[in-house]
């Protein structure tokens, strides 16, 4: 072989390796567009855009499809990165790839950013809210988008998978309003799903406290002037209103064990919180410096519309329908939705002819346990999914 | 006047306040006003006005002293009525009174509304701090007023106790706030003091959580844009600001399974959540309106000190000079201060060579537990007065 020939040999077996790290490694956004998409309470939106990401392979009978459903401020982005200067990879890529948990090398898994998804200006998110533009008008919804539903995020998972030809789910899993929607998924469509496994859940309907704690949540961005009744698109955008929600949902997230290393430590150890009320606590400017960096990523009505769809969840009188076999995974410190609510909803079901177990996880994150701590339940993840 | 002479004039007046209690029931408001009260860190309040209440009779030795420290929204009204229109008794009339656990007939109890209290437009209150007038400009204090700790809060008590001739407290007791100006008492006077009744307390310093939490319900206000940067006096009030704050901390200090009566339901039965962002939870409603009620009679910047005061509670290195014996009373449902921290508290001062005891109650309204349903504990405390 010429040296000629054997560069050009060499190329191609490095481009071909290449190529499929490329295709192996890299995680890549896909979307598909629903035509006149009906929402549970039957207003219809004319394009509906839903972004989706895949891991491993779907086999030629269609059998081994695990969904992924994410959380409250969550996206698609469940493992792998993008690209090689990703700093950190999706979220339970500790559980997800080849020989983990969830074992891309048997299983095809799936996950798709839910509609009026927070992070709708996150260059990697696909999906459709007041924010997006209304054909018939040409302008931004706002207020005008249809109030959807948990049931909605389920229904446009469903087109996503039936578009690639799926018509049933190994397993469900996800965390907090993943464990939400996947929980629907069992309540709504029975003979789709065989497992469900629910991290960090509120059982089968939100609590009054959680509907109270999301209203808060709510209220800076509804009190911001610059949110203006939802009509900010083009102008000045409520982000002091968005930083002060985010800052909610992380302290709300988080356990007191956890905060505890901020003690009471002043954010500048010259400008002490005893001498001026202008000085703060290093924990507030943790919590607070957090909020500002997500906010720019996200909008303020999307906000608003996930925290309603999540505030309306209730399958507890669907309960009958459900064949799915469950594991719920509560976390110890979990001050949203303590391991209790997963004890009773594991009740509930068994009552009901369900197999369901429940395994608690003790990371000392509290309610983030579901979603940075969740390698603590590797091995029951597993088991169940055998 | 002699201090012998003093003395015998003010066990006459006494002894006649004594007789005239059973004649006169009524809770009555007095005052004192202390020159140059210096606080913690040095700064000067010309004139401190302090209101406080009392109950039952000092006898001739003065050592029959139980001293009630308020909480957070809290005032010196812990028991009795003003008049005979009132609607409800002081927030502990259920233990304080004749034959009741903290005995009337045994105890000269006394309450002392905190400086810098929430409650400044309250007629009943007599405070000093933002809202007050500094008699050296004749304008409102402001955020001019010098930032105030717990242990200013406990002087001011001193002060008056002194007043009447007081030197020792036979016990302290007091719920959340009052709990951690007892045991700051404790820790600054340990020779005054000989009983701590810690209820729903945070342990011997704040946790971090809890100062991100005071740091959250201080938002609010923060953002209103009446508030003014504390100038607000003579113009229209953060009212909206104060409202929230206090809807926050009610929904923190209540409990999931209390505010699970809410399930979730409308706020209007037509005006279903569904179907419009505009419509609310029941539960939101509750807090909201309970919110609104309040605000009125409480100041903004009354609020922004106490919870500063409270974020700055801090008695853990002193703990070797504390000499009182300790009953800690946490509720079970509590979210802000967990049964837990009591218990590492008791451990501690044991472990200091301190008798500690907990006693934990069961109400079901979570931190509240601690003001509505203290009569749970009504023989643990009898039995550690005894």
């Amino acid at each position: 072989m010429s040296q000629h020939c054997l560069r050009a040999v060499l190329s191609l077996v490095f481009a071909f390796g290449m190529l499929s790290v490329n295709a192996f490694e890299w995680t890549e956004k896909k979307s598909i567009t629903v035509g006149n998409f009906k929402t549970i309470q039957g207003r219809e939106i004319a394009q509906m855009r839903i972004g989706y990401e895949t891991w491993g392979a779907l086999n030629s009978e269609r059998t081994n499809v695990v969904l992924i459903t994410h959380y409250f401020s969550g996206t698609a982005h469940a493992a792998g990165k993008y690209s090689a200067t990703d700093k950190s990879a999706g979220y339970w890529d500790a559980i997800i790839g080849d020989n983990k948990a969830i074992d891309t090398k048997r299983f095809f898994v799936i996950s798709v950013d839910t509609p009026v998804n927070l992070s709708a200006y996150d260059e990697h998110v696909i999906t459709t809210g007041p924010a997006s533009i209304d054909p018939a008008t040409q302008k931004h919804y706002g207020l005008a988008f249809p109030v959807l539903q948990v049931g909605d995020f389920v229904n446009a998972q469903k087109a996503v998978l039936e578009q690639l030809g799926i018509t049933h789910l190994f397993a469900i899993a996800g965390p907090s309003g993943g464990a939400m929607q996947a929980t629907q998924w069992a309540a709504m469509y029975p003979n789709w799903v065989s497992r469900v496994i629910a991290v960090i859940a509120p059982g089968l309907q939100l609590p009054s406290y959680s509907v109270a704690e999301l209203g808060l949540w709510m209220e800076p961005i509804l009190r911001d002037p610059n949110w203006n009744h939802g009509n900010y698109y083009g102008k000045q955008l409520p982000l002091d209103g968005v930083a002060l929600a985010l800052r909610q949902v992380t302290h709300s997230a988080l356990s007191m064990e956890w905060e505890q290393q901020f003690g009471q430590k002043p954010i500048m150890e010259n400008n002490l919180p005893a001498l001026s009320l202008q000085h703060d606590f290093l924990v507030n400017g943790y919590l607070q410096t957090r909020g500002i960096e997500r906010a720019t990523t996200v909008d303020a009505n999307h906000f608003l519309y996930t925290s309603r769809a999540y505030q309306l969840f209730n399958v507890a009188d669907k309960i009958k329908i459900i064949k799915a076999r469950f594991l719920f995974i509560p976390a110890k410190s979990d001050r949203l939705f303590p391991p209790t609510l997963s004890h009773q909803a594991a009740q509930q079901l068994k009552a009901n002819g369900n197999e369901a177990t429940v395994v608690e996880i003790d990371g000392g994150m509290g309610h983030l346990d579901g979603v940075f701590k969740i390698q603590l339940a590797e091995a029951e993840i597993k088991a169940f999914l055998n």
